[in-house]
């Protein structure tokens, strides 16, 4: 298997933001060409997919500046420099939606942008929701909403869930039913 | 239904490279103070789902810069100005697999990290492939695998599938399945 792998000549730091950093990467690739990577780091975020007892999914409603509009997605932040993930995804849970729970289970993780990024999402399923009191960031503004499947999948037409995250946890929670009906 | 909208009173261009233009907003929030956002401006982009005739999944091994490390994931690429998603899609897939179709149906599209990125990402499966050469850019080293659902699965559980187009692709194969075998 031929390998692909292009290393790292040299790197000029572009931006040291809040949340991002920005850099541009010299590499050699394969053929001993050389060229430019344009990269963002992020320290990686975790996701929750959190079912109520009477089969709902929670969302939040929030305005996305790089999207200029509103979207309903699954909680989510970003993880603390060394944080485990499954404590981020508690704090996120329980700050963005009120709801607390020891019930979390690793559904999987992934890349979001590979092309010019390095986030990565842990994405956890959350059940046993006990409710208590949302208390989100000084700037951020949040509204919680718990919808059916029906009403999701009708949120995702109408492009009001439209990021990567929730559109998987759509599919899983179809899959699940899917797979639920058959045995 | 309160209205989150962050109103924009400030830009600042940080980079205009390549792919990516960074910079940095500053916007009044719903309760009147300020606070800034790190925004990455993207063209774009499609990804293509594509099946072979014996029901494999058409996917491409590359080295992803910002993860440093090889993937297999689904064919994609950058939108040009002003580009139709779905003659990207035609030319991408023929790019990096070298298989051409006019059987391409929208299965849906999402935002990739809509925190801090305006990436979109639409999404189409392509069937009815005809071989041909793959034509990669001039800086792009891929090669092309075709992967039972089995496979894949094997490889996503082993982070080799590890972004989340082709997660989600996974996703969308393994419902579909459930849905015909239902019926």
């Amino acid at each position: 298997m031929q390998d692909f792998t292009e290393r790292t000549i040299g790197s000029q730091s572009i931006y040291e933001g809040k949340i991002i950093r920005v850099q541009v990467d010299d590499v050699q690739l394969p053929n001993g060409h050389t060229s430019k990577r344009e990269l963002v780091k992020h320290p990686g975020a975790v996701a929750i997919v959190p079912f109520t007892a009477d089969e709902k999914m929670v969302l939040i409603r929030q305005f996305r500046k790089p999207l200029e509009k509103e979207i309903y997605e699954i909680p989510a932040g970003k993880l603390e420099s060394g944080e485990d993930p499954v404590i981020c995804a508690q704090r996120e849970l329980a700050e963005e939606t009120g709801y607390q729970t020891e019930h979390m289970s690793y559904i999987t993780s992934f890349y979001t942008s590979p092309g010019f990024a390095d986030e990565i999402l842990y994405l956890y399923e959350a059940t046993a929701l006990i409710s208590g009191e949302a208390q989100p960031d000084q700037d951020e503004f949040v509204e919680r909403v718990e919808v059916t499947l029906e009403q999701a999948l009708q949120l995702m037409k109408e492009e009001k869930i439209h990021d990567a995250k929730t559109c998987y946890a759509l599919l899983h929670w179809q899959l699940n039913n899917a797979n639920h009906n058959k045995n």
